[in-house]
């Protein structure tokens, strides 16, 4: 009836370990100030024991509102929700939330940029979308799924690598600040 | 030896609630997007009671590495951190943490917008302060508090309504967006 965190957390979280260490080295450079959200909890209860630390002992997840990743880079507002998919072919839509694209849509109205990354575990490669163009795709498809090789279309393939794993923001160059070149 | 998490979810977190609400209203109306970044927790331990939703019966608070609050808006970062004070004639440093600091000063040079909300409870007055103008002031005090009257001084009062609870983006429109009015 019951199982370990641990399991539960290492749950398809390559792709966020991934970013999560490119970020850490955006972040050491100076390059960026990016930041994952961390997961919103609802604590319930909290004991206080005597010379130790407040442990909360009754909690439980909250729907984000939200994405995974924000911050600023070279002076912009950043974005970004990150999703990995083993299917080969497509990538399923309900793995993108409602919240998530009416909250990409105001980040792209308020100037921010907005952007998706979305790896395919089986073919090793991960594509960073833009938020609009695969919400307008997302609305305007009657299946359920997008196929992999819109992606390749649509998408900038991720350079991978050792520092940083993912250069997400290489792409964000091309895609976003290409006439300040 | 234990108490409930409310009385201590609700200690002096009016400030919060105020912002929280004021934020609220700003997205409602698309006027920003700027949200409060959930509390880190460790989770240590998750129970999955069959037909009924993940339960977290171990974790603990994990000290936040950046500021309170994040988001867009005219379409540039925002990024500030709020603080309230029961102090009549001093704002106590303790209260700004390092990694605070580091994190606003970060922001700046990323070309985002810092700045910290600073209210004083027994004054029932709450003041916008650039952080670059605060943490100046920070490391060149050799007191562990500011004045109050520096805060009358150097920040400027956010008016306080029904809708929203607090005004602070006119401040931000006035400090921060002067030359495009
Ligand atoms: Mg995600
Ligand atoms: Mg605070």
């Amino acid at each position: 009836n019951t199982m370990q965190s641990k399991s539960y957390s290492s749950r398809g979280m390559r792709l966020e370990n991934d970013i999560n260490d490119s970020n850490k080295y955006y972040r050491e450079l100076d390059k960026a100030l990016i930041y994952k959200k961390p997961t919103p909890v609802q604590v319930v209860h909290v004991d206080y024991p005597k010379r130790q630390r407040a442990k909360i002992t009754e909690a439980y997840y909250k729907t984000p509102s939200t994405t995974d990743y924000n911050g600023v880079y070279r002076g912009k507002y950043i974005d970004f929700e990150a999703k990995e998919t083993k299917n080969k072919t497509s990538f399923p839509l309900f793995m993108i939330h409602p919240h998530q694209i009416k909250h990409l849509k105001k980040v792209v109205f308020h100037g921010g940029i907005g952007f998706f990354i979305i790896r395919f575990n089986y073919h090793n490669e991960t594509y960073l979308v833009d938020s609009k163009m695969l919400i307008d795709k997302i609305e305007n498809i009657d299946k359920s799924s997008i196929p992999y090789t819109w992606f390749q279309n649509h998408g900038t393939l991720i350079q991978e690598g050792l520092y940083p794993r993912l250069a997400y923001l290489k792409v964000v160059d091309e895609l976003y600040f290409k006439e300040d070149k």
